[in-house]
């Protein structure tokens, strides 16, 4: 019924990178559009050199997080966020994802990314990630450290999915969207696993996987090149 | 108006330990029930053996947690954890605050601790908290470690109250007190600042110190002897 056009961050033309993966979340009939890391003038008529942008209609919506909070004004059935302090403590969980989980996470993927990335485009990545790190892509990768990292950022993540289905409940909802963006990034790149298959978050990212059609499950990884 | 008696765990006479401070939170007229850690039989009529136990009325509720959710239903003008998502969002936060934080905090003040309860109850803590860990008092205190290991716990909880005057928002709530109530417990005992000046944790602290007419700031610590 709605249709909305969300430009995702297409890394190699079907490795879906960038945070597209914390949006296709509401049951909407949606159309993604494959893009690669310099094609800036396919984003200028949003005023915006990054992806995620989303158009419904004539709105024009940047920002993954911000796109989520549209999402929740102008389809209100099932909203992903929420309002007051349940919108607060989701903005709190999406700061643990962005500055304890997805740090670790890009120690363990980095190269890999490097990698699995168009080869045209890796020049352009190792410039903006490495002036925005302050070190070599080669420095930044520590894949052991980043496990550890990792295993430790989760430990109330495994806690709470040994209590309910969902970090939300017993539905995926946002707090469950913002993790899997970043590890669904992670997970397209990796040769290897990323979490023990004994750790209950293990099989949260396959239940996620699954949902919504398993939009996500049938995503093309590295492993299936 | 309401009255509600808080039976607190007093680990010395006036230093409020256990997870007392994660109950003054609802405007309530309560008074607290001095209790040392070996008084069993004045926890009798509880059926439980530990502290926090809420009596209001003729009903009796054990653990912090329930006493809070306890709170939320018989006096719902001003929940402070909320329903549905609300609150498996803030059941998330009180893993990570039982499972990251406060396993950081022991590491810091646990020798602070043992020194700052009654002699009489030296032993018994030692007994109980040495089986519970499977390691001596000693071995488990590591403040360096401890410090390093709530930086760390602490950095999306710092980069949140760079955004709200409190975790829940712009008043503390659910969030505020599961938090405060484990930096309370360590604050009374500690002879050193847990986080540093400059974060924006401390100055989060000195604001959950002076609400509710600063029943939590009017404290006596360990500095104040």
């Amino acid at each position: 019924m709605t249709s909305a056009a969300v430009m995702s961050a297409y890394a190699f033309r079907l490795i879906a990178g960038g945070y597209v993966w914390r949006l296709p979340i509401k049951g909407l009939d949606y159309a993604t559009v494959a893009w690669r890391f310099q094609e800036k003038e396919a984003l200028a008529f949003a005023n915006y050199d990054k992806v995620p942008v989303l158009t419904d209609g004539d709105t024009v919506v940047t920002d993954s997080f911000e796109i989520m909070r549209y999402l929740d004004r102008a389809y209100p059935e099932a909203p992903v966020l929420g309002e007051g302090v349940s919108l607060q403590r989701v903005m709190f969980f999406k700061q643990l994802v962005e500055r304890s989980i997805t740090p670790a996470l890009f120690k363990i993927v980095v190269l890999d990314l490097l990698e699995a990335i168009h080869p045209d485009d890796r020049a352009y990545f190792r410039k903006t990630r490495e002036a925005r790190f302050g070190a070599t892509l080669e420095a930044v990768s520590n894949p052991e450290q980043g496990r550890q990292q990792l295993k430790q950022a989760l430990v109330p993540v495994s806690a709470q999915l040994k209590e309910s289905l969902f970090l939300d409940g017993e539905t995926p909802s946002g707090a469950d969207y913002l993790l899997f963006g970043s590890m669904m990034w992670a997970y397209t790149v990796s040769t290897e696993p990323l979490v023990e298959e004994s750790d209950p978050v293990a099989a949260w990212f396959a239940r996620m996987l699954e949902v919504h059609d398993a939009v996500a499950g049938k995503a093309m990884t590295i492993r299936d090149l």
